[in-house]
């Protein structure tokens, strides 16, 4: 009543959103009955990257201030878990998608030429607000990716490229996370200690043990030698600077850190949403990997081992993209930094005091 | 080369497409995050409402042919299966819609007053082209669920309502289905016998069942009576046409048959198609329930126990129209004259060879 | 190398496992192909609701403690979360059952009386530790569901039905929630102001509203006091009390108002996990429904309307449990309470301090 | 009546199945909470393994005969239908493992080793009737994978291995087609007319294209000779053997050319179920590579870049594998040979009637 009635029909635009959809087949007078299919499924996809660029704007906005309220971090989380909700949906449209068969694709193929998916705009708007760079990319036939988009796309992408991604923001988010230095406690310090007590167990264990004999023996010490020295990424800061300039880590020495501390201490009152947000941010990372490798599938099924419509062999281009457009690629390897958590040290009581509620 | 060369862009009208989301929370000043996702949700339905008419509409043409070349029932078969596949996704899109939880809604829930879902158009043609009629629907505000439409869609839906619907085209297919009455063989005959067969050897075995005593079996026998009663329904026409008079069937006697007959013998080569066929009518009837019930659960949700954002109180309709809204009851009902495989009288070798290929 | 070596088959005790499938078609004579579907989707079940009993057990445990640690919050939500991962699966699971034909399953149904999948003992567990109470459940055959259920199956539902279920835990919980009475800060009265407050805005523009007759503005204005009037259950007690003895609540007054109280403050750091643990109830009652729904809808398909393996009408007794057998009907209906934010009162800075990390 | 009742509990053999989940660190005396869940996600997996090995098994019967019934025919359709329809449930419970983080995982982790997914006897079967030979395999640890299992299953698999697996009872099937070679009619030298013809005019239509200058039109031209040459394994049963002894092709000459026929002309009544047998193996060829790759990505979030628990650098072989170990390559390749429907050679009116019933 407070607001002038409104229609489902108008409210959505219906009439708009239904004549959009021409196909080639219907224009050129050889009707292929699939080719709707093949455009509602694409026109669904954009609508839901719509969508999921709106979330990410709005996650990125908050990323990007120099000071996050903790109000906002429940509504960052959720938003972030919303893009994976929209993300493992429209793999399930691949699914449908596949129910057309390669001969009904051939109906019209040809007449789309060269037009194809790696055009979407909104999909390297999506990778490239989250982080991934240019020189992540893959080399799409020779050419830089946005060569294939129109010239206004092009100068709001390299805007954008220059811009903060969602990576940097969170990159910079963790570097300012407290407790990394505590008055009177030095976690890593602890931590190492922690670490190579462990391993020392492990080797004396090794050494100790009448099954194995001296070859065995010597091979599985020298084995978790070398897990102790992957080790020296994480405590010794010049180490690590090295490792990250030949491309195995993206993140600061400082972010690393921040990010390992609130795996290790997820449950700690302060660090529960920070914990999720890692986590969703893993997941859209993971959700995209899989959305792509089932795109690849379908793309070869298609196709076969012929060039795609795009001119380049389609399926094996999806299929590289799969591994290499990976983004928080930092948050996988941290794995490897973990140790069992009857191992880990506990805060003490000072620094755990401060992660908690006092109310 | 034949064809000019197309940009993806263009080619989905991405332009159009996304230019059609106008939240009233921001014409109104007062932006509210979740708008979107509420529109996208509603406009990527109504994509796929469009995409399964158009099979429909292709399912619905073969279907009034007179006859039905049997190389189009692959086909047609195909098609119903796709419907099923989009149904099953648009479920999905549910959980993507309830990451919006009430009080999100409710930042913008009386801007769209009265706009309701039971307005959408396509919805509703959908449900009419599969076969449910005025009288099947329930009563929506007290007037009839077309009058909230727009005079044109009243009108075309009009003309639809008075056309045969799927439902009624498949029963004109069944009833010609070949095999019913063939010379020198009523099968009717046969099966009626093994019915009788059956409950009589079941009847047999209560009464010498030393376990039970007098008044367990008279209660067992009555029940087995009764059951080989409902089967009247089946062997004697005029039984059946009382009932169905009552509402209890909507088929016809002959088309009825035809089903059972395609049920009981699916393996035979000429049955497999048209056994699919049945399947997939009965998942689409199965899966529109569904997505009715996820929806009538999300509303209750959103609104609890207060009314519907379209007047009425839109969970408990959903709830009900999900028992009601169903086309194809028959087919579901139908299992209750099933015997085991073991019990269905074989085919005579003159029958089952028409029913194969001979090349 | 600490610990002996394993191998995949001993430690998943896979022969035990595989051994534990035994068709009665096969017993019988009669071997009827579909049956193994039929025991491994339901030994499946079985095996996800020990899982699930599990995880609902370590929530129980957690939330019976009279005073809960804010760490144990985030694994309490993250275990929810995981059992409604769980449902959601498992709904997946009615599609393969369902490749199985009413035909097919006639082969050995009889086989299989009376068992039926009302005599799973750990649903049953699963539904009463969430908080199901007798009096909830339908009267499965007129006699109390769990007389289906072994001796020490029944002795042992006894008990746990006169412990405190997640339900009442949880209530507890919220009634310990802080904030609901501050000093110099009476929440409840600054609500009950914007809700006055915004149904008298509501009834002023109806009745200055120039395109509404003088009967339209007293409906609407009569709708609006009614709406209103339903508020009276937030603010009265002793009128809560008594809709509460009718069966209209079954939350205490102060646990609904914590609860309330959380929805409205989800953004508050302190409120943010409480905020998901009551979203994963509300899904795990959402998604036992949609599972006994889908099962109701399967059910009727493979029996048609005759009685069910169980002796009941089985379809009939699964559809209505499906509505009867919610727990937390509470946080679905406190949705009736809820005002737009823009109207909720801004929280007090000290209390909003309270509700924050200090470090 | 007829058979003794029956009781839930006892028929799915309840006791057992629950009595069959012994933790490892519950062993040792440090309770992993999340170790449950590894087992039950593991031994719902062997459940559904078992599922579809006896599915496969009783296609892998009907299709070892030297003539298959048709009636059989549906059957074996539906059943690979199923398993297609499990391998999309069990993709979905990694979501639920998922649930389980690499911390958790890490409190039990090396109470496992060495074990390993890999040693699935199951899944390895599943992948060996199908047709998975073992140089078809990435070798795991340098030795052949089956020295993981036991001496049974080892002399078990070994036979196996050396009876023919489904890849080969389907291509026997394919060969034994009619209609390729038909008296007064040589499908293939009219297909061959088609691919020309069609090849001559993109030839012609680039020759003559003013758009191109002499050296586009060369390259354009280069390019469809190419792809007509690669044609050349279609219709020259010399190169065809080359190229298959070279490890491009592992169908016969005569089998592919029929596989080729049943995707043309699937519309007719006698080829619309071979047709969907094809979509089903194609289907289950890429569900399997889809779940291993979702394995992969799960095992690389779980242990980032070290050593898996099976001693090898688990996601990296599961990478590999899930492109290696596809069966039904040629069903995919075959897609190459297609051209758009309007352009196949139309039957002849012999030939499509006897694709026909009469009855």
């Amino acid at each position: 009543m407070k607001y002038p009635p409104v229609h489902y029909h108008n409210y959505l635009e219906i009439e708009k959103l239904l004549s959009a959809q021409h196909p080639k087949s219907v224009e050129y007078g050889k009707p292929a009955h699939d080719e709707l299919l093949f455009i509602v499924t694409h026109q669904t996809y954009e609508l839901w990257f719509k969508q999921i660029l709106f979330e990410l704007n709005s996650v990125l906005e908050t990323f990007q201030k120099s000071q996050i309220q903790e109000e906002e971090m429940g509504r960052a989380s959720a938003r972030l878990e919303r893009i994976v909700s929209i993300l493992k949906l429209i793999i399930g449209q691949v699914d449908v998608l596949e129910t057309m068969t390669p001969l009904d694709f051939l109906d019209f193929r040809d007449m789309l030429y060269p037009a194809s998916g790696f055009q979407s705009y909104q999909w390297r708007l999506i990778e490239t607000k989250l982080g991934l760079r240019l020189g992540d990319r893959l080399a799409y036939n020779q050419s830089p990716f946005y060569k294939s988009l129109s010239p206004e796309q092009q100068t709001e992408m390299e805007e954008i490229l220059n811009k903060p991604s969602l990576f940097d923001a969170v990159e910079k988010w963790l570097e300012r996370t407290p407790f990394l230095q505590a008055e009177n406690f030095n976690f890593w310090e602890t931590y190492q200690k922690a670490v190579n007590g462990m391993f020392q167990d492990d080797i004396n264990t090794v050494k100790n043990n009448p099954r194995l004999n001296e070859e065995d023996k010597a091979k599985n010490v020298a084995g978790l030698e070398a897990s102790l020295k992957t080790f020296d990424a994480l405590f010794d800061e010049k180490a690590f600077n090295e490792l990250r300039a030949q491309g195995h880590f993206r993140l600061s020495y400082k972010a690393l850190h921040a990010a390992l501390l609130i795996q290790l201490y997820r449950d700690q009152p302060i660090l529960q949403t920070p914990f999720r947000i890692i986590r969703a941010l893993l997941d859209i990372d993971e959700t995209m990997t899989t959305w792509r490798y089932r795109h690849a599938l379908m793309a070869y099924r298609m196709l076969g081992q012929k060039i795609g419509t795009g001119g380049s062999s389609g399926h094996k281009y999806l299929a590289d993209a799969t591994s290499k457009h990976k983004i928080f690629t930092d948050f996988f390897n941290l794995t490897t930094f973990f140790i069992p958590r009857s191992q880990v040290p506990a805060l003490p009581k000072s620094i755990a005091d401060r992660m908690n509620f006092h109310y």
